[in-house]
């Protein structure tokens, strides 16, 4: 259903036991990264109305997100440091194609396979975390990180036919998949 | 009650008269300004909540803006085409000190003044346009510039204490208004 291809989370279920605090800071910086994301794809596709207001509605979201996070870390006392990023977004942004309409549509399509990736791991987290406020916060971010990625992949659709999209997305998920496994990174939202 | 210098707007309400649909597409690259310039001081900031949820509300605001000038410019037929910017703002960002806090200080209060002049400018077009529903839109705009105005001058007074804010609030004031009194630029927001 999110155009993802299957890993395997055990390592990173492990890395979520050990050191939870810190993937909530990288999931804070994930947010602000997510808005700035939306906001460049506004910014670079400006002349379509409808990325325009899909992106306006994602930054609005992340922002709010981005939020919400920061307030469970300021409960527990968690500083908001600095983190090094784990590789996840910069290998899927060395895959993106120069030169449009190919441009569009992979930044569309790795925009959604992130978005997909994080319901996938907020689902996760939602079952695996005891502490019941942080939970109930993952289950309640699973629905709009769909709504994501199905957003960023109707829009990819503007810029191909529907079969060069699918086509290019299952390739794409395919390499999301190998970077998320090959991952040696500490813990972090995509580790 | 904007913490405006004054300034002599004859040769700009010309440059209205003769060529409103180019303020009109500059206006649009206004808002994608102001939002992005809100989201660069949101994640600069990061670490003071009040920065953060005030920038969040403007980063807002203005992606909505962003989209009434584009309606508006589609229902004219007007293309939104790239436009080389006033020297404006970025005559304003030279003289942004550097080091913290001051660098903080000098932002925001810059931010503050652009949105007041902002304010004031769209309280002019209001009255002398003759398109009734620019008019209206240029009379909407007014408050939430205001209020804009407001939020940045008040943030400011978190990283100095208030007479030094007012007293580089001032001497910023009478840059700014140099700036667009000596301006020589084609017709735009600040021309």
């Amino acid at each position: 259903m999110l155009d993802l291809e299957t890993v395997d989370h055990t390592r990173w279920l492990s890395q979520v036991d050990s050191d939870l605090s810190v993937v909530l800071v990288d999931h804070a910086h994930c947010e602000k990264k997510a808005a700035s994301t939306a906001m460049s794809l506004l910014f670079a596709y400006i002349e379509q109305p409808e990325v325009v207001r899909a992106m306006r509605d994602i930054v609005e979201e992340e922002l709010g997100h981005l939020l919400l996070v920061m307030n469970q870390l300021e409960k527990r006392g968690i500083p908001f440091r600095k983190l090094s990023p784990a590789s996840y977004a910069s290998r899927l942004a060395e895959i993106v194609r120069s030169g449009e309409p190919d441009r569009a549509v992979d930044r569309l399509l790795i925009g959604g396979l992130i978005e997909a990736r994080s319901c996938e791991r907020f689902t996760l987290l939602a079952e695996r975390v005891q502490d019941r406020e942080l939970s109930a916060l993952y289950a309640d971010l699973v629905a709009s990180e769909s709504r994501h990625h199905a957003a960023y992949f109707r829009l990819a659709k503007l810029y191909a036919p529907p079969d060069v999209v699918s086509r290019r997305a299952k390739e794409l998920a395919v390499f999301e998949a190998g970077v998320l496994s090959a991952s040696s990174d500490p813990p972090r939202m995509h580790s």
